[in-house]
C-alpha cells in the first residue's frame, strides 16, 4: 500500500518547480516508509532482510560493499558504522574497479550491493562475479522487481518512491537508514551490540523524519547564499569521519546538476595538497558536526581561513562554530552521532539544487546524465 | 655509499631550473638505488625488509596501508598488486581518517605504513593506535634516523635521496619499486607466486632505469602542449585499475604547483556523475596503457569526446588510441602490465611541472604546503 501511494503522487511534481525539490522535501517520508515494518519492539527486524538473514549475519566475518556513484558515498557511510557499531570489518569499492580487478576476499565475507535502479550494470557485474566467492549477497535496492534483487540471496527494500531527478536525492537518504538497519542487525546477530545501544539507536532513527522537517526549513537561507556560488567554478567540500562521504556526496550532486567542479576532501589531507588551491575563489564547504574531531575539524578550516578561503559551515549549536567576516554557519539541530550523516546530507542537496536553478541548468534532467547507468 | 652520493649532489639544482625538474630527472638513478643490493640471483632478497621479515610476511593474512598524500596513493597501488600479484586481501586508508575512527582488523593484518620524511604526524599517530592490535607493522620510507623507522618492526628505506621539492617525485616512484619487492616477497613466503612470475617481475623492474629514460625524452613534447593547460582552471584525470591512483597522483602534482583545480576518477565512474562537468572548457588527461581494460577506456574516451572535452591520452602503440581533431596522444613506450603505473606517472609530473612554470608558480615551494606535514 504504501508503494502504490508513492507510485500515485509521483507522476506529477506536486506544486513544486523541480522533481528534484519534490524529493528533497518527501525525503522525511521516504525515510518513515523505509522504517515502517522494520522495527519490532524497539529493535530492528532481522528478517526484514530476508529469511536467511539471521543466519548470514551472524557468520558474516567481514563485508564487502559494491555500488557506483551516489550509492558508493552511501556504502562509504556504511564502513563507518559497520566497523564501530557492528564491529566488523568493512570495506567499500566502486563497482567498476572491482569488476576488473583481481580480488582477494577474507574469509566468510558478506557482499553489500547497493543500487537504486537495481539495474546499475556495474553493480551487478561485480556481484556476478564475486557471488560464487562469497558467504552470501544482500542488496539495497529501491526497485523490488529489478535484477539486483532477483540475484541476491538477501535484499532489502528502501521504498523511497519512485526518484525521477536525475540527481540522486531520497535514494540516498533512505539507502542510509537501510544501511543503519542492516549494521544494527548485524551487530545485534554477532553479539557484539548491546540491546540498549540498539534501541536507542533504533530510537534516533524515529526521529529522523522531524529532525529532516527542521533541518528542511533551513531551505530558504540556503537559497540565499546559493547566490554567492553562482559565479564560482570551484568547490571543496570537507568533512572527517562519516561526514566525509557525506562531502564527497555534496560535491558531487553540486558536479551533477550546477556543473560546478566541487571535489571533497577528508579534512586531514587538506595539508597535503588541495590547500595549494585555497584562495578567495574557491568557496569551502564543511559538514561540523559537534563530535569528538570537530576541534580537529575547526583547526582545519582556519588553516582555510587564513588562505582566504570563504567557508560555508553546517555546524549545530553544541559545535561552537562562530559566524565571521568569510565564515558563514548555518545552524544545524542537535543530533546523535550515529545518524548524523543523514542529516547534514539535506542541506547540501538544498544547497546544489538552488545554486542549478541559479545557472538555469536541466535541474532533473543534467547534461550528458542518465537516471540509471545500465551499460557500461 | 650510495646515500652519500646522493646527499652530497642534493645540495644544488645541478644546473635545472627547479629541484623539482631535477628530481623528476633523477628517477632512473634513484629508482636503481632501490633495487641495489635487494634483488639476488634474479628474485628478490626477503631480508631486505628485515630479519624478521621472512616470518611475518608469511605469516600475514592481510595487509592494511596507511599514508598520506602522495604516499597514499602509492599504497593505493601496491593494493591492486598485493591481491592480484601475492593474493593477499589489502586495503589503503588514509592515515588521518583511520586513527580516528574505530576500526577492525581482519586476523593476522600486517600493517605497512608509507612515507617519505617518516615524520608525517597522523601516519605515526595512526600507527601507534593500531599496532598492538596488528600482526606486524612494516614502513616504507626515504629517511633511515626517522621516527617511523624508529618505530616499525620491519623498515625498508628508498634510497631516493634527498626530495627538496615540496611536490614528492623520486620518493613516489621510488616508493613504488619497493612496495612492489614487497609484493613480490610476500607472495614467495605465502607461496601464491611462482618463482618464475617473480623473476619475470624482477626482470621488469630492472628494465626500469632505461624505460623511465626514455619517458624522460617525452619532455619537449609535453613542455609544448602544457601551454595549452596554461589558462585552464580544471583538469580531470582518468584512469582504470592501478592506473586509478596514478591518475590521482597526477591530479595531485596538478593541484599543488599549478593551482588547477584537477581530480582524478576512475573511469568507469564517468556516467555516474562527473561527466556533466565536461565540455570544450575541462580537459581531460587519460593513463592508457595497452591492458585487459583498454577497450572500457578507450570506450570512456568516446564519451569525453562526444561531449567536446579535449583529450590528452599517454598511450602505447599496442593501445592503439588515434590522434584526431580533440585528441592528442603521447606515445609512451611498450611496458608490462605489473611496472605500467611507476612509468607512467613520469609524463604526468612533467605536465604538472611545465604547466606550473608557464603559470609562474613557486615550483618547488607551492603556497600553502609544507614538505613534510609533521604536524596535524
Amino acid at each position: 500500500a504504501v508503494e502504490l501511494d508513492a507510485t500515485l503522487h509521483a507522476s506529477s511534481k506536486g506544486g513544486y518547480k523541480h522533481y528534484m525539490l519534490k524529493e528533497i522535501y518527501e525525503q522525511p517520508a521516504a525515510v518513515q516508509r523505509t522504517l515502517n515494518g522494520r522495527i519490532s519492539d524497539g529493535r530492528v527486524a532481522v528478517d526484514a532482510f530476508g529469511p536467511q538473514a539471521a543466519e548470514l549475519l551472524a557468520k558474516a566475518r567481514h563485508i564487502q560493499i559494491l555500488a557506483c556513484g551516489t550509492s558508493y558515498h552511501a556504502g562509504y557511510v556504511a564502513k563507518y558504522w559497520f566497523e564501530a557499531i557492528a564491529g566488523v570489518s568493512c570495506h567499500v569499492e566502486v563497482a567498476s574497479e572491482f569488476r576488473y580487478r583481481t580480488t582477494v576476499l577474507p574469509a566468510d565475507t558478506l557482499i553489500v550491493t547497493i543500487s537504486q535502479s537495481g539495474e546499475t550494470a556495474d553493480t551487478l557485474a561485480a556481484l556476478r562475479e564475486v557471488k560464487a566467492r562469497a558467504l552470501g549477497a544482500l542488496c539495497i535496492c529501491n526497485v523490488p522487481t529489478s535484477t539486483l534483487v532477483r540475484e541476491s540471496d538477501l535484499a532489502f527494500i528502501t521504498h523511497a518512491g519512485p526518484e525521477i531527478g536525475v540527481a540522486s536525492t531520497k535514494a540516498f537518504t533512505t539507502q542510509l537508514v537501510a544501511l543503519m538497519l542492516l549494521v544494527l542487525a548485524t551487530g545485534r546477530r554477532q553479539g557484539t551490540l548491546s540491546a540498549e545501544r540498539e534501541r536507542d539507536i533504533v530510537q534516533q532513527l524515529g526521529t529522523l523524519p522531524a529532525l529532516l522537517d527542521g533541518v528542511l526549513a533551513l531551505d530558504k537561507d540556503i537559497e540565499r547564499i546559493a547566490e554567492e556560488f553562482g559565479e564560482k567554478h570551484h568547490t571543496l567540500f570537507l568533512g572527517r569521519g562519516a561526514q566525509y562521504p557525506v562531502a564527497m556526496e555534496g560535491a558531487l550532486k553540486l558536479k551533477e546538476i550546477s556543473y560546478i567542479h566541487a571535489e571533497a576532501y577528508p579534512a586531514g589531507e587538506l595539508k597535503h595538497g588541495p590547500l595549494a588551491l585555497v584562495d578567495n575563489d574557491m568557496p569551502v564547504v564543511a559538514v561540523a558536526p559537534k563530535n569528538d574531531l570537530i576541534d580537529k575539524l575547526k583547526s582545519n578550516l582556519q588553516e582555510v581561513r587564513a588562505r582566504a578561503g570563504v567557508l560555508y559551515v553546517f555546524a549545530d549549536h553544541a559545535a561552537d562554530v562562530r559566524p565571521e567576516a568569510g565564515i558563514k554557519v548555518f545552524p544545524m539541530p542537535s543530533v546523535a552521532d550515529e545518524v548524523a550523516p543523514i542529516v547534514y546530507t539535506v542541506p547540501l542537496q538544498l544547497l546544489s539544487y538552488h545554486v542549478a536553478v541559479i545557472k538555469g541548468t536541466d535541474v532533473d534532467q543534467p547534461r550528458n546524465l542518465a537516471k540509471s547507468v545500465t551499460v557500461e
